[in-house]
């Protein structure tokens, strides 16, 4: 049980190798927190120059790049991602295949014509807040809040989980979205 | 990418050990998609378990059975467990702590004062739906529907993704739960 | 801590699914005993191909069928193998590239000029038995002997430890390969 | 495919942590590659301690020792380790269980008759020459030499792979030994 409380700020790590090995190849297919927050906020990055392609170019490149988003940020060429996004609906809640990732993030596909496309709305900013990070090794899953402020200035705020795996050339890719709305108690 | 559907019928699969020893001792610490769905089951269970003993004999017996179906599914002794349930409100959204667990599923705790017990909500019935299920290798994940049926025959569906590990024993522990009422458009 | 007798006889596993859906997708990147075992036996079936195709088209097509044996069976791309050949001496002892594990294979390249080619000594029979398999998840390992028998019936055992990871696509590679002699007491 | 180089000389990573958040819980169940050297270093140490233990205090006191180290650096306790030292024979090559370990290190057990106790044969300096290091995530292998100095300053050098896993309190332990003397060409 190694916990730790991982703190905003930077820090300095010491890493003193002890072997005699002047030169030991490394080949490391663990993922660390840094990898996971920095992936974190590659997707919030990806989220707002989606709505920004949108907004200045049009749905079209929107989609463009949602498409090399999706291709580069989650694991679907992996077999399947288990992704339940915050506003989808029955019978189409899951995410499971990469068309519908595509569909929620800029809508405009017949076969989920209930998406209008998250992607789209306007946000500015988006924050991950997390709470708990859990590393499996090769694998890893983060949960907290994402809160994203779009272009009035108003904040939504979802719970979220991220779950993430290194692919063979070693670069994180998601296996793991569930985002919900906070509960709202009557 | 090994992707497979997996039928809710009985399958039977023919191992047939290649290898010349007679006797090899194998030690296993990953996971299989049986011993994922069986550990919903346990969930379930559980649940209705906890739910039947406070019926018959009150929250401190339910909270007792809580304590135990808590040490024995959850893997709060590695450190923390990322615990998103479907009922809690802010600052009090994540039970990372065994203390947040308990207090959500049977109540009675000051410190989470917002928490009616949500193990004792009548829960006749309780099944998951999986929708996908992804695993790591030592770990596992899975997300889909599960439905709970109440005394009054009342169903209620939650969005629910499970993260599971093995622990040193080999024995799976629940490392991960996000739970969320689905998405209602307004 | 699951620990199984592994016994070379055929087993029927029934695998009953408890869950309602009829239909989840699984990804699994896992390995069980049985991939490891079968990985064993076509590094085997692979090393007499090799011999055989030495022994019919000389060389050249040995070296060729091996290229691809490595590239097939092995972790090269992943960006290092962890290899000790039975064979090998100081300075070169370890072949932590493919250019390494070609050349002990199927000799003739003078960068390791020692190499004599371990695939070509003949061989018509090889056979792993295994004394023990840990598998981590994601990974195996396996230890045991091997014997090898040539063409005059000589039978050559060694102790063997491979190590296995599952690529993105889902297939075994040896990512750790130790051969060592057995001790022999002055 | 991370491959890097890892000298031994002191590095200074510098890691920011991008959150907001002032404080995420992190359970990290990966290895890493320093905690890796620092456990061929204690496996050195302990071997170490063992011989002066036995030269001081005798053998039962040296055995006494070598139980606590097989007992906290070794995974026994998980249902195997795959143990192939350098000196043992048919058909006890292979020491996959604690018993075994304990008779190759002090001796003196009749059911491993050939054992004379590696640990008491007057090493006074170990030293791991890492030549690669593989990190599965939660599990990792390391192969190189391994240099042993007795009293006389004579130098034995064996090629040794080892594996390690991480145990539910975070602590790693041997699952992988595998110690071979040097090939020696006719």
């Amino acid at each position: 049980m190694k916990i730790r409380l991982l703190a905003a700020t930077a820090v300095v790590a010491f890493t003193s190798s002890l072997a005699i090995a002047s030169e030991a190849v490394v080949v490391n297919q663990a993922i660390n927190e840094t990898q996971a927050i920095e992936a974190q906020e590659a997707w919030c990055s990806a989220l707002i120059n989606i709505n920004s392609t949108y907004e200045k170019d049009g749905q079209a490149a929107a989609k463009a790049l949602a498409e090399k988003v999706i291709d580069g940020a989650y694991a679907y060429q992996m077999g399947a991602v288990l992704f339940k996004p915050t506003l989808t609906v029955n019978p189409q809640t899951f995410r499971t295949t990469r068309a519908g990732a595509l569909s929620y993030f800029v809508g405009g596909d017949p076969s989920f014509s209930k998406d209008t496309g998250f992607a789209l709305k306007g946000w500015k900013k988006c924050e991950p807040e997390n709470v708990a990070i859990f590393i499996d090794g090769n694998s890893a899953i983060t949960m907290g809040k994402v809160h994203f402020t779009d272009k009035a200035g108003k904040v939504t705020t979802v719970d979220k989980t991220w779950g993430f795996v290194k692919d063979d050339a070693g670069q994180l890719r998601i296996n793991l979205h569930h985002s919900s709305l906070e509960y709202q108690p009557k």
